[in-house]
């Protein structure tokens, strides 16, 4: 005898978004089933800027490493690199070889959204302003006021991001 | 009663060079001491290019921690990054990063030097083309021909700036 499993219902899954940085990464967890959206943990990884590139690569080699043992997520969302300010590319996407061989690690590949992307998941508009990027967030995630820092909120735009995307 | 080294002859050291890179990135040891330079190891690590990018990136970081344990190096060079093809730069400042980690969990903290600064270092002329730069490290090292690959000539390259700016 053996079972299928016949229900409509997706299983419940943990999803974290993180948007990436060296001096600062956000990081945003939710839990998403049949019932909706529910934040699970959001902040930041932070790393001080006063210790040498290879120092802060390694703390957030370590940190990153613990946050995915303790949250455990069934997916990552991953914010896309484009170049901007150039003297902060190099560093950002050093950040970011970090932070995808530790997802490797713990066997993640990340889904990669662009900025644009996620505005349009989030608020239906492609150019929407930080602001109600994160009025959206707040509301998906029934949250009292709109989460803080600006960082742990894009991340958890990013996760949310992952969650409308699942069917795409 | 204690000991003091009073010797002029600095103590023998591995010196690694590395020319970082996804696809191929070169690396080359040599053993320096009052007896002048001599090779060591010297070749390329490869990703394959149909691998994802953390897939690579995973690959990098165990190759390149393998090699360390080999090696062990008393100090390591890397090649300072600049920004040339656009298209390139993130994925190589992605790898730079996974490899400061590497070294930083090994303790090594690398000098950096500008091809420039190599090529000035090795001929005497900031400006040098590979041939006289390659020339120049068959030279030093006391190889029969010249080393290959391109990759790990340079690596040799740069290891060979690091012992001539050993007292910089």
């Amino acid at each position: 005898m053996f079972s299928v499993n016949v229900s409509d219902t997706p299983p419940e899954q943990r999803i974290l978004g993180l948007d990436p940085g060296l001096g600062t990464m956000g990081f945003g967890c939710i839990l998403a089933g049949s019932a909706g959206l529910k934040p699970v943990d959001y902040g930041v990884i932070s790393t001080p800027s006063q210790h040498s590139m290879p120092e802060r690569l390694q703390t957030l080699h370590e940190d990153l490493s613990q946050l995915l043992r303790q949250l455990r997520p069934h997916q990552v969302g991953l914010e896309k690199l484009f170049f901007y300010k150039m003297g902060n590319t190099i560093a950002i996407a050093q950040a970011r070889g970090v932070i995808l061989l530790t997802l490797a690690q713990h066997h993640l590949l990340p889904v990669e959204f662009t900025p644009a992307q996620v505005k349009q998941s989030l608020t239906g508009y492609g150019r929407a302003d930080k602001q109600a990027v994160q009025a959206a967030v707040a509301r998906e995630l029934n949250l009292p006021s709109l989460p803080r820092p600006d960082d742990a909120a894009d991340a958890l735009a990013i996760a949310i991001t992952v969650w409308h995307h699942r069917f795409s």
